[in-house]
């Protein structure tokens, strides 16, 4: 697997444009984007499990039932939720317009919104500036970095990654952009993923390989245990790559997964990088568990506690929150058993083991907390569950951002 | 139901004492407290449900058993968990320390620690001030200051309360203080509460009545999501107000118990507004809910939000966070349904109707949502089910005092 540049656009076929057409305040910001495939596609999609979903969700969960989708249109700035059923003809609308520009079926469109809720989508931008969004498409970096920057909200950088593999001897690339940086919690948060790709696969192992990279990497990242009403995930393959069709029983199918989780992974890490206000990467990695679920259900809970959090920010070596936070994480383990090490570039100290303070030095903690990527290693005794979790730490422009985020 | 002064000196029979012992740090705290009936007494309990549970509570479990205690013996400034054997032993010593003082059993005595995890408990301090401790003890509002004081932490302000009651006739006193502001979730967090009653009443009946109390009040407590290792509500009645015997039956009962809710109400409440940080008390009530148990699920997702607490902190009516946290607790109800009002005492203003915006004055919400006393009312049209859960903003000070509690 190479890393490749051109990110959506890295993959035969796929054309990305973004523009500006007056969603958001900020008049230098984009904020509508198109990403096309100019042949057939299929496709899978996750979307949030929120019980309050966007209009957008709504409209795209019906489509994405058909598999065969050609095209997504997103917008930032307003998130067409909770706006009733003018958000659904809105969310409609902009399916329309862009299959009406495309010369595709509304059905093939996926629509996505992300931005602020409850305010009604101003629809009359998005249509009087659709053939505006339709000539900035271009299969090229360029056009991919335009519609990444259309759907970036409270985002800080760029997140996007494309690689290409081997699959029976025909190089086939995968190409995603991601937004996300606030409301990110398991499961899934204000987060919209692109993915394109142009390998020949039947729509049911794209459905398995997509959920299998979402459950190991998005499923796994955790900001300010918010979940949002407009996240999705969606692939679209077209086949341009020429490979056998892929099938789950296909030998290049497991090349093509691993290289999709490696991808959602790397995104999923770059947006707790990127999370609101933070200034620390904190991965939380718990060994000997008693199954994959229970590691993952602890390290879980300790990247989402608020305490363990703000001792990051601290670069406090505070190990008693971190066994604080698995206790109350419902999951079954041993604390007596538990051991905690810090780690980051500068080093690694052990500091508590069988669940008591192992002695170390306060100030070799500090020096290892304070850098800006910070692993927190737990060992349970219990088996050989393990899993990551990726977060960030709790600081004062979390709060900065996020107490007047409308304004 | 009439306020009265004293604390939980206030009940007859009651003495209550403080010192410092040199625990903390700070050598201006007081850090040690014992509470004492001169009488026997029945007793109830209830305690963390985090798995990582403290040395204190492991003892106080044991001993609470018996249902006979008279003493509480606690301290401030070291949590006496994650210690292993070695803080077992000690807890184990508080107690008998706190009985040979007071000449009765260590099986009489209920231990509580507060304070930083993992560190040993310095037992020798305790052990060299015990006579102190002892000669602190005061039957009087001086004795259960000084008590009230040693437990505090990150407490900025006393938290107490006693109320007269008359049952058959009898005056009936119960007198209570808490500590606890960070740390602060549902089913407990590092709160300690010490409940005292001189009213007569049969142990089954003591433990409904603070299973009901805590239920309807310190477990529908949010501050930040996080739960501590070394909760404990503990109530002790010596019956020296002589009323008849209380039992579930009595008509009394349902006296006693509403005064011991409104009493654990007031103290949540009081707690919620001392949230670490914190600038406004926040609560939040669900209506209409299709029962007791949605409501409060609603209302404490919402309350939890990290997302709706900064907006209260920046008097953001962002009511679209409101949806979005109803709509990931797991709780049933129809968003389209909902509607969402803030109100204070500078007035009240609906923000969202049938889950969607309703039009209001931005301005007008600011003013409302700049009160130091916010409520969020929900209402939904799903049932008769009504709860409210108390929290607090998300600040600047909360991320401050928790990046660096330890130095």
């Amino acid at each position: 697997m190479k890393e490749v540049q051109g990110g959506v656009c890295a993959p035969k076929g796929f054309h990305a444009g973004g523009i500006r057409c007056g969603i958001k305040n900020n008049a230098a910001k984009k904020d509508l984007a198109l990403i096309y495939s100019n042949s057939f596609c299929t496709a899978a999609a996750m979307f949030t499990e929120n019980k309050v979903k966007a209009a957008s969700v709504k409209i795209s969960m019906e489509n994405i039932a058909g598999a065969t989708i050609r095209a997504i249109i997103a917008n930032s700035g307003n998130a067409n939720a909770c706006t009733g059923q003018a958000g659904i003809t809105a969310a409609k609308k902009m399916a329309q317009f862009a299959a009406d520009a495309l010369l595709i079926s509304p059905r093939e469109v996926l629509v996505a919104s992300t931005g602020v809720i409850g305010v009604p989508l101003p629809i009359d931008k998005i249509e009087n500036n659709i053939d505006a969004l339709k000539k900035s498409l271009r299969n090229d970096e360029q056009g991919h970095s335009d519609a990444l920057e259309a759907i970036m909200t409270t985002d800080t950088r760029k997140k996007e990654i494309a690689v290409e593999i081997e699959i029976g001897g025909k190089p086939v690339r995968i190409g995603a952009m991601t937004k996300g940086s606030g409301m990110i919690h398991p499961n899934m948060a204000t987060m919209l993923c692109f993915i394109t790709t142009d390998a020949a696969i039947i729509p049911s192992a794209l459905n398995l390989s997509l959920q299998f990279a979402v459950n190991r990497s998005f499923n796994r990242l955790t900001v300010d245990g918010d979940m949002s009403t407009n996240d999705m995930v969606s692939i679209m393959a077209n086949g341009q790559a020429r490979n056998a069709l892929l099938t789950t029983d296909s030998s290049g199918f497991k090349i093509f997964s691993d290289a999709l989780e490696k991808i959602c992974v790397h995104l999923a890490r770059s947006m707790a990088r990127d999370g609101e206000g933070a200034t620390k990467l904190v991965t939380v990695t718990v060994t000997g568990a008693k199954d994959e679920d229970t590691a993952e259900a602890l390290a879980k809970s300790t990247a989402s506690s608020n305490l363990v959090k703000a001792a990051c920010f601290g670069a406090d070596a505070n190990w008693g929150r971190v066994l604080c936070a698995m206790g109350y994480s419902g999951a079954d383990f041993s604390p007596e058993k538990t051991g905690v090490t810090f780690k980051s570039k500068s080093g690694e100290i052990e500091v508590c083991r069988n669940g008591e303070s192992f002695p170390f030095s306060e100030e070799e903690a500090k020096k290892i907390l304070c850098e800006d990527e910070i692993e927190i290693l737990i060992t349970n005794k219990d088996g050989d569950g393990k899993a990551s979790v990726w977060g960030c730490d709790l600081t004062y422009d979390y709060v900065k951002i996020n107490g007047d985020y409308r304004s």
